[in-house]
């Protein structure tokens, strides 16, 4: 149950699946909450055809929003921003910068949406550079998930953009799973306090003196299995253990597959398997966790993987919608503007 | 089969599991290349006491050597320089240092392993820092397998750093695959040229004037999924995708387990599946990866996982009669001593 009436403005063009995809994904999210309305930004005419007479169109559920441009997967940043005016993506993030929707949703490139974003809705007051945070999948949490950031919006950063992800993060986790003291670690390569390179050293001596829950160190491994709702960490990092997690979970994928084909003993339990490899496959589906926030934005925009089927897409939109239900950038807003130990580089220019 | 006549040093007191299951690691391997001698180091009372009588040691094949000491799992590198003297790790090493050892290995403690070794065997000439190598399992190439380093040897490295792990890895990989042309790719987060931090992006300027064979770019996923054979990073990064990968594969059966446990159906499919199990469970043991090399030093020193048991540990003291049969270290002072375009902090020294 939503607490308010929510529009979310969806680039529907953007991604690899195209609409055929991400225009099941929109009506089943609009069809799961009544106070919900979605914008859908794309070139009319394709969008009119497709879902023109559809009766969450007519009935103004789902608003279609004329954009004239795509940013291709494999676009530079620099030249979205300059040559693609009319994009799907700026318009939705548009939309979002003029108040028409409270959250954008998009599944184009990673690069071309943080430039754009970040040139259209700016950075907030305190926060020196947003920072991509998603859920990954945790055995000990008791909300089955830990948020993690940064995981590539950024690379080379200082302590106090860490400093800043972790209030950004501990924020999310509240605002998301209603946790009021979510626990906060760095990402480290060992759990005691002298080792670690020096950006994680520097940035665990200023988080022992903010309101973050700072609990200290995690390893690799820990992000999925220590007590810990937020890891922190650099962009590089981040990725790195993302892209890591999801090759491992293809790999136990590939052999487990193949212990089955050995023969057909193996062929048979593989039949009667079948149930328990769908529940597994559900767990540790990429889809599931899919919808990545970009956070210390003035404006909510989620982040879907490229070839995030119609499943997969409406997990992110879900996200936008909690993250606007919430209030979320507000609430950053809120803490960053009481904040006294916290400079950023605007302020430092301003100052 | 051997080349040659090879005597390894095994440190048999370090680590979680103790004498129970190093020995008979230790006694498992003798007995599996007849030309491998083992120096067994440790307590000597202790060590008369489990395997005095084994033929293996009345024969020669095995030689106990005593050590007073151990260094503890915990123990702070600088202590253990400092005050163990005797330890089993410490007297390992000093046999490789004075020629009675071609190899040692150790499942004690890394910082301390990798302090006391580059104290005792020191760096070779050229290079900078000696770094962690491992094999890490993979889909795509032809042996199965990828070297990998930094694992967490270092933090903070510089461009010249990752110039020289990726030709000891080149070189690694050339030593125990036969690849006469090794193809290496460094770590990054994004695989075209303007993604990375700044010591990826510097650290391939440098590599398109090496010999080594540098093919660009793959991400956390492509170390198990890509045409590569050696990927090189950071320590820090290095690390956490170790860790990471060993957690999500963790994750996965911990899930597995749990579907399989849901109702008396899936029960008597895990019962069928057992097999297929056993043989995916072997696939991704972390304990079939054991054994990674501390490369850079005058001599081949092997550190196994701290709480190796004999299956695990055995792995190791093969890795370490591999690279003592094809001369891993004379290989790689070779390459340096002949190579221009390097130059190490101890040349600058120097000159």
């Amino acid at each position: 149950m939503l607490n308010q009436k929510i529009t979310i403005a969806v680039d529907v063009m953007s991604g690899d699946k195209g609409l055929a995809e991400l225009l099941p994904a929109v009506i089943s999210t609009v069809k799961e909450h009544d106070q919900l309305t979605v914008i859908a930004v794309g070139q009319q005419e394709q969008l009119k055809a497709h879902i023109g007479n559809h009766p969450m169109v007519t009935s103004g559920r789902i608003i279609i929003h004329h954009a004239s441009e795509v940013v291709a997967m494999d676009e530079q940043p620099q030249s979205a921003l300059k040559n693609k005016k009319d994009s799907s993506m700026r318009v939705a993030i548009n939309l979002v910068k003029n108040g028409q929707a409270m959250a954008c949703v998009s599944a184009g490139n990673t690069g071309a949406l943080m430039a754009t974003a970040r040139f259209v809705l700016k950075t907030m007051p305190g926060i020196d550079r947003p920072a991509i945070c998603t859920v990954l999948p945790s055995i000990r949490s008791p909300y089955k998930h830990v948020h993690m950031l940064d995981l590539g919006a950024n690379v080379d950063e200082e302590p106090k953009h860490l400093q800043q992800f972790a209030m950004m993060g501990s924020l999310i986790a509240t605002a998301v799973d209603k946790n009021e003291n979510p626990k906060v670690a760095l990402l480290n390569i060992g759990s005691e306090a002298i080792k670690g390179n020096s950006l994680v050293r520097e940035t665990a001596k200023l988080l022992q003196n903010t309101d973050v829950n700072y609990i200290g160190f995690v390893e690799g491994d820990g992000i999925f299995f220590d007590d810990v709702d937020v890891v922190v960490c650099d962009g590089f990092s981040g990725n790195v253990a993302l892209k890591t997690l999801e090759g491992s979970c293809k790999l136990v994928a590939k052999y487990l597959e193949a212990s089955y084909k050995q023969n057909i003993f193996t062929k048979m339990a593989a039949l009667i398997s079948k149930p328990v490899l769908r529940s597994l496959k559900s767990k540790v589906d990429p889809r599931n966790y899919n919808g990545a926030s970009l956070l210390g934005l003035r404006g909510i925009v989620v982040k879907s993987h490229g070839n995030a089927d119609r499943i997969s897409f409406a997990n992110a939109i879900n996200i936008a919608i909690k993250l606007a239900d919430q209030d979320v950038v507000g609430k950053i807003e809120k803490q960053f503007s009481v904040e006294d130990g916290i400079t950023s580089d605007s302020e430092q220019v301003k100052g």
